[in-house]
Parts: C-alpha cells; sequence; structure tokens
C-alpha cells in the first residue's frame, strides 16, 4: 500500500508525466523543443524517495575500466597517453619543485560504460523529436540533443537479475527479455517497475571481457523489442545492462537495433552500456538511488560514465 | 547537538580515519598499499547520513560544459568530432533503416570539469604515498593512483560562498582562502566542515568564461597554502572550486602549485576544478548529497567530471 | 622540335596511354582493377626526360607549413603534441643520458599542402573506377583507392603563373581558369602541356594565409569545369595551385567542387592543394622536375605532403 | 677519374662544408643559428649530380606502409579514421551530388617510414646546436629544429647492401656496421661514400613486419657507434636503413642509442627509419637520386615520409 500511495502522489504531483500512447514517435509528449525525453520523468518527489532508499551507506561504482583492451563496437577505440609537459630536465617548478602527470585522450566515446544519448541512434535520419540529421549533426558537435543537456539522472535504480532467472553466470546470447520475462523477475525479486525508474539487467555477460572478447563483442542477451515497448510504456528514465549494447544479439528479427531506436529516437528513453552490475546482483541488491551526472561535453553524442548506485 | 552527536557516532565507527599529523607525508596513513587517499575517509555511516540531507529533491549539476573553446591550462587543448560510420549513400541499416552517430575525442581530459587524481601533481618526481615517476607513470597510463581507482565519492558536500563573504559576484584573482576566511564563512553559513566531507568554494570566477577567457586563465581566487594544510587537518575528501585549478594565483609566494603540492602527493586529498557552484550559492544550499563517479579509464591522471549534488 | 621529337617519341612508347573520350566515367580506361588513375601516364621515359630538366640544381619545398592555426576546410582541424616519454625526473637514459622529444598528431589529414587520392571524391557515392562507397571505405582505411597505392608521382612539372597573366599579385576569388586562359598563358610562357605532366597553377591567394585567413577559406581563384576537362585530356597526372581547394570558388554554376569531380572521380586525376608555387613564379621556373613520394598510410584519403621540385 | 674530379670540383666549390673535427657539437660549424645541421651539405652543384644518375626511369617508394599494427617503439601508436562529414542522408551535396571521404590521424609521427628531425634526440637534454630542451620544446611544437625547417633533401642516394654481405635475407639482430664493413661493402659494390650523399643499408630486417612484429621490435641489425662516426665525418646528410631505429640493438655497449646521439645532436646528420629498401638491392641499384620533401608540419620532432629513389 506504501508503495500504491506513492505512486499516486507522484501522478498527482507531476499529472503531465503519464506516458503517453505513442502515436507520432517524432513528436515528443514533453513539446517540440524538448531535448531530454524521459529525463522529464525525474521529478522532485521521486529524487526525495530515491535517496530514502539508501540504509546501509554502501555504494557500488556502476562503471567498468575503459582502455585500449576494451572490447567495443568496430571501428571504434580507445587510447589514453600520459605526458608531463614541461618538465624534462627539470626538478619540477618553481621552489617547491612541483611536477605533474597529465593525460590526453584520442578515442571513440563509445567504449567501456557508456550512456546512449538521444542523438545517437534514429531512423533513417530522423531521430528524437524530429530532429533531422542535416539539421542538427554538425561534425564538431551536436547542436541539438548533446550531452550537455542530459540533466542530473537521480532516480530509484532496479537491477533485475536475469542470470539468476536463467540459473547460469552467463546469459546465453540472443536471449531477449521481454514482458515475460522482465515481469517474473520483477515478480520474484518483489520489485515493481515505476515510472521515473533506472532499470537494470544483470545477465553476466560482462564476465567475458578479457576472458573472450571475441565471444564478448559478437553477440549479447539483452532487452527485446516487445520488452523494450514495456518499459518504455512504464515510463523509466534509463535501461541499462552489463552487455555492450543492451539488446539481444544476434537480433529477434531482420531490423539492426531496433531495440535502440524504440528507446532512444521514439521515446527519449536512455541506454545504459557495459554496467557493472554484478556486486549489485550479489548483495541482492535490487533498489537504490542511482545517480549519474554525465560529462557535459558539449555537443557529445555519448559519454563516459561511471554511475554509482548507493543503497 | 544533533551535529555533534553525528560526529561523535562517526568519530566512534570510524576510528583509525581520524587525521594524523603529518610527519613523512610520503608515507600514507592508509598504509603503504593505499591509492586512494583521503576516500578513505568515506564510511557508510557517513554516506547514510548524506543522504539523509536530501529534503527537497533538487539536484545540481556541479560540471560546465567543456568544447574545443573552454579554456584551459596550455598546452590543454579538446575536440570532439561527430561521425556517422558506415551510412553514408544508405538509407539506414537494415529493414528499419536504423542510422546513428558516434563521437570521438582528441584531447586532454584536464579541460572543463576535471577531477585531479593523486598521481597528478609531485613534488620532484614523488608522487602521493612516495610513488616515483618512473615506477608507476607509463606513457600508456599509470599504473599506480589511476583515475579506475577511485571509489564513489558519495559525502555530504559543503559550500563555502566566498562570493558572498567578499560582498562580490566575482572574487578577485590572488584571494587567497586560508583558515581564517574558511572559519569566517563556515560560521556566518552555520556550517561545520567535517572529516569526509567535500568542500567547495563559490567565487564567481568560472562566470568569466566565455565573457574574458584571458582573464580567466590568468588568475584565479582560491584556497591558500594555510587553508589547505587546514582543510586537510579536517580529513576533507576533496576540495573544489568554480575556477580552473583551486588555489589562488598568483601564488601567496614563489612556490607553484604548492596548494596542490598539500592536497594531492601530502595528504591524498582530491581536486575539483571548473565546479558550477553558482546555482547552489543562488539556493544558499550549504549543505547536500555529493556524488561523483570518476569515469573509470584506466591509468587515467584526471577525469571529466559532472558530480551531482542534491539537497 | 626537340620537344615535338620528345612526344612523338612519348606516344611510341607508351601507345596505351592516350587520354580516351570520358564516355563511362565508371569504368576505368586502365581496367577493372586500376587503383592509380592518371598517375599511369607516368612512365620510364618520362622520369628520363624529366630528371634532364634538373640544370641549376635549385630545388623548391612546395609544401607550406601545417599547424593548428592553418585555415582549413571546416571541420578539419590540426594539432600537434611534443612530448617526452620516460625521462622526466631522470638526466636521460643510460649512461650517455639520452633523452628525445616524440610527437603526436590529432588532426585531419586534408588541412595544409595535401594531395588529394582518388578515394575522396565521388558522385553520389561511386568513386573512381565506380567504386561504391559501401564497398572501399571504411572507418578504420580505405579498402581501394587509398594513399598507400599511389606510385612515386615523378614527373614534368608546369607552372602557370596566373597572378602575372592576370597582373596582380593575388588573383580574385571566383576566377576561373579555363581552356583559354590555361592555352594563353602556356603559350605566353613558351610551355606546352603534355600527357604525363604535373601541372601547378600560380595565383598568389596563399599569400593570404596568416594575413586574412576568412578571406582565403572563403573562396578562391581556380580551375574552371571547362579548364579541367581540358587538362584532363591532356593527361596530366595531377593538377594543383597556391589555393586550398584547387578550382573557382565562388563556383562557376551550382554544383559543388565539380571541379574535383571531373578531376578525382571522372579522370583519376590527383589534385594538389596548398602548393607554395610563389618561389617558383618568382624565379619564372615555368618547367622542373617534379617529385612526390606520398606518405604510405594504408586506407588515408589524402596525404599530408610536401612535393619538391627541381631544376 | 670521372668521380675524383667531381669530388675535387665539389670541394672548391663549396669549401665552407669540409667535415670538421667535432670539438664541441654544442656548437654548429655551420654558425650558432644553424637549424638544418648535414643539410647544409647539400649543393646545388650535388643536386645536379645526382639528377645525372637517373638513367633508367625507374622509381622506387622509399616509404613503408603505415598503419595501426605497424610494430612501432612504446607508446607510439597510429590511426586513422575515415569519414563523410555532412553527408548521411543526402545523395551528396548540390545538383552534381558531390561525396566526399575524409581522414583523421590520432598517432605518433614515429610509427612506419620516418625520418628523425635535428630535435629528436638530445644529451641530457641539450640537443643540436647546444639548444637545450626548455628552450625549444614547447609541448606545442618545437620551437627550433622543427621538420618544418628541413630542406629538400635531394642528394645522391648510396645503398649498401648488408645482406648480401652477409650472405643472409635477415641480418641478425645486434649486428653492427662499423667503419670496416661499411668500406669492405662499399668496395665489393664498387661504391664510393661522399659528402653530401644520403646512405642507406639493406638488411632485410623489415621483412619481418607481419611475420614476426616482436622480433622486429626486439632488437635490429644497424649502424655502429664506430661506423656512425665514420659516416658524419664523411659528411653525409642522412643515414637510413630498413629497421625501425638505424642503429645494432641489442647496443654496443651500455649506452642507450648512443649512434642516435652521435648522429642527430653532435653532428646534424639526419636518420631515416623503416626505409623501403628490398627493390633497390634486388636491382643492385647502388647509386640513385634521392628526393625527399619532409612535411612541414610546424614544429614536428619527426616526418612521415616516402622518400622516392630515381635511378
Amino acid at each position: 500500500m506504501h508503495r500504491k500511495l506513492a505512486v499516486f502522489a507522484l501522478l498527482v504531483a507531476a499529472p503531465l508525466a503519464a506516458p503517453a500512447v505513442a502515436q507520432d514517435w517524432t513528436k515528443s509528449k514533453w513539446g517540440p523543443a524538448d531535448e531530454i525525453g524521459a529525463a522529464n520523468y525525474i521529478t522532485p518527489e521521486l529524487v526525495v524517495k530515491a535517496a530514502q532508499l539508501v540504509k546501509t551507506g554502501k555504494t557500488y561504482a556502476l562503471g567498468i575500466e575503459t582502455n585500449s583492451k576494451t572490447p567495443a563496437y568496430p571501428p571504434r577505440g580507445f587510447k589514453i597517453t600520459i605526458v608531463q609537459p614541461g618538465q624534462a630536465g627539470t626538478p619540477g617548478l618553481g621552489p617547491s619543485k612541483t611536477t605533474y602527470n597529465d593525460d590526453i585522450i584520442d578515442g571513440w566515446v563509445g567504449v567501456g560504460s557508456q550512456i546512449d544519448g538521444l542523438g545517437h541512434i534514429g531512423v533513417e535520419y530522423v531521430y528524437y523529436n524530429g530532429n533531422k540529421l542535416a539539421d542538427f549533426a554538425d561534425a564538431s558537435g551536436l547542436k541539438k540533443l548533446g550531452a550537455e543537456k542530459i540533466p542530473p539522472i537521480v532516480a530509484r535504480g532496479v537491477l533485475l537479475d536475469m542470470a539468476a532467472h536463467f540459473g547460469t553466470d552467463i546469459v546465453k546470447e540472443g536471449t531477449a527479455f521481454n514482458t515475460k520475462e522482465i515481469e517474473e523477475v520483477a515478480k520474484k525479486q518483489g520489485i515493481e517497475i515505476r515510472q521515473g525508474d533506472v532499470v537494470l539487467f544483470h545477465t553476466g555477460w560482462i564476465g567475458l571481457i578479457g576472458k573472450d572478447d571475441k565471444r564478448y563483442n559478437a553477440g549479447e542477451p539483452g532487452l527485446g523489442v516487445d520488452g523494450a515497448k514495456y518499459l518504455a510504456s512504464k515510463g523509466v528514465v534509463a535501461v541499462g545492462a552489463d552487455t555492450w549494447g543492451l539488446e539481444a544479439v544476434p537480433f529477434e528479427t531482420k531490423n539492426i537495433f531496433e531495440v535502440h531506436q524504440i528507446l532512444l529516437p521514439m521515446n527519449g528513453t536512455y541506454i545504459l552500456e557495459n554496467m557493472n552490475t554484478g556486486p549489485l546482483a550479489a548483495d541482492k541488491a535490487y533498489e537504490f538511488l542511482f545517480v549519474l551526472g554525465v560529462p557535459k561535453i558539449t555537443g557529445a553524442v555519448q559519454g563516459i560514465i561511471n554511475p554509482i548506485a548507493i543503497r
């Protein structure tokens, strides 16, 4: 009952945020100027409630390490170089002999733990809220839907332990999570998925990194087309997993990254990839405070992230 | 009284974390293997208490936008490039015509909002916990003290509004914040600085970006040498400001970046730069839950960050 | 007469290299496997003859300096960073104290002096010899028509001094060089344009760099559509100029970079941009040995070059 | 006799260019302002004579392919990315439907075929002509000794076939070429090494690339300390080989890259690495016209090159 009241209070407090029937996905229900999509579901009330989930003070870094060996979707790559500008041949700068290291990135944002912004995926060059590629995707940075627009994602986080559900350490590639599987796991865990949530799937797939990178990259278990529609209809802010691309690969149909299309352009729902869900699953931490500040790189499509779960 | 009790509980709960007298700074008080420094001050108890500061559900993105025009310490630069791999000449991939943007970074991590990791600053090539440059600073990534080691920084955040203190919108460059100023402002705001806190100074300096980048880069108000020792002795986890380099520039003495030396190598205290403190100051939000997950780029010196304040 | 004989000898020696009537430009006259286009016009006989043009031993670097300030076609940029890996804090490596600088490029190849390879320009995603974008333009490097395929370009170089022709230091933007202008200048200079030549236009335009970069980038005098067809029909190997894009801008018609299309995909004729022709013009050096080895970066579209003229 | 006369004429024509006894290497014999070192040996007379070596018209590209797999001295790396700016979702630009590929380099200059400029190697942070690191090595580019200063290297090229000398396809790593070996091979080949020459060693070592990259990178046959002094005393302009670092590795003594030190800072002699000498050796082409225009990247330490040999 407590939960029902909470949801009721929420709906009263934010009546405009009710999940809409997607009729013409190119028109956002949050208006023609909207650039943040499902982040609109976040309300102060939900933030307060999410913070109240913190009871043990245990924190979880959901980001994995990113480096030149991290398996990535081709042709993506990543490299960092450490330098010591202006110091060679000196004992350091000034009387206190200050020395320093700096670091340079040459890399694609979509390597390692990442959020897919709303400018990432489109349908025939049409992106979230009807934005056409030629109108916003400048080579020097997106003019709309850039990472700098993403507000703080502070929400109730929900973990769905699919590995436990399938009784395995690593769910098999191509396994699709649809309404049936999602509802079964939620029920088993005693968890209700609500508007404003961030939903994370634990599949164990990420455990392949460093052990079988080839298999890691070649497929993955994940969200199915029906499941994506289901979660979008629930009004979740973001969906993530411990996989490189969230959705089931091989794909369920001949469509390529259709789950991405349902979530990003059609519903404004963010995607979180390569999330380190293992420690949450080990602790059966199915509900938690989820906090993510996406680096505000102007016009970036994606973000290198390390969201924090707190419970 | 509530506060005093809280501090008492803390000290009882974590007796080993008391700030030590720095005798030989090259030996960390957390042992020879320690790589996280003042993050050791974070305890589950403090996390729970910090989460209890959330009362309104308002969130603040402390990161500023980073792009090719962001003023940065030379020779640092930053550039992002948006690409559409494999799509030119197609209506999109597969029957659902999936199109996508990707982004490539060519840039220095130390541009825009950043955390200085413990491998950033040294004294004559000796870094935190006595690590010598040649032993850990590989060109392909730090072998110790890298950004991937920084645990979730979930803490009580404290804002010290120095602009209000000095009765100005923008505190003058070179103005040093030392024990006297820090204590005066804390008292004025009714705020106590405690072990495990993240302390942020609001100076208004960041307001110069885009208006007078040259002045922005040429100096800054900030923490003084005495103030740095004071905060380190308090056991704070990190100190930040809405400036590019935290400390007062022109420097107080002929030493160059001595405040960095006191904080990073000598005390393991993290530094947060280019923090967008204005909205917190405007709301007189002097206490809040501070959450930062630093992107886990293996061996990185610094991190491109967007910490979230929640109250 | 000497010249006529030479041409005669050439035609006898290389009968297959006669310029063909372009019927279907997607089929190279050098066969379906051809990837080098007009470089096929280079023959040992022509190389020997070109070398015989060397009489004074004076050499000319045709490359200009490339750096972060070089005006470039958006969004192109260029940056070099100098580093001293592994040396900070040491007196150098080993007993002989070896120290070294290294350099890192973050930049677009098409900045500064460059050759446009045959994979640069297409007509609706069809490139030289009918190659379709999707079939050869991998994000990690062109699978066909890459810079590594370009053979040594050793040829008779011919300079056409258009600035002298128009009686100005800097020919006005939009001025198109077509058959009439080319033939007039060649006649005036006593120069015949022959199969296998590299033709360079001197316009003075490059003198704007550093003085009026905005004007430099906004337009340029250059080759016209008719002139491009004329030179291609002559069988020249490459055409260059002291401008950023060779062709007259504003364009002669509504077509965009049509001269590029005539030369690169339709005739396999290379384009040389930002050539430092001033010293050649000053010396009235209208004929010379031209030598260019394009850096063999696998799959590169263009090349950062510094061709050498010798006379 | 012809040769002797030529040398005599040369000495008369350029009396100042005689190889000097190196007394204080930090003072160039070409004066305190000199930045080009042994390139001073190049004279118009020598250029004319070198051009006269062209008899067959056969050309040789001395550069090898450079890409992300090219073995390189750590931490160097190389990556090129092909993009199609502004075209996705269009049939091309304008009525003529112009499409284009562009390319971005993220890489170290010292990968693949390269010239070491005079700012590359020093002795305890002192470089050619006494330039101290702190005085010229800005992070954004060398202020002296940069690649843009290197004049056209047009010279008589000489190949010394060490593989043939040692009767093997691939000379063993660590094999040092000193005065004895150099003179023996020169004599055997009927070749005299003269002032102003570019000397290339063929060792076959480069044949390991792609077959045994690990061995390729771990050592190499090459020039010895005595041989380096010998060639410098001869007044050669540059010395190269079909190896990654020219000199014998493992080194002859405990000194590290001492041959580099003798050539670059002490004598201003350029080094050419990863030269594709195989085709020259196969043709027993021991004398040829050597032409190299180093890309004029302002302040670069090295150059990505593809010198052309013509005979």
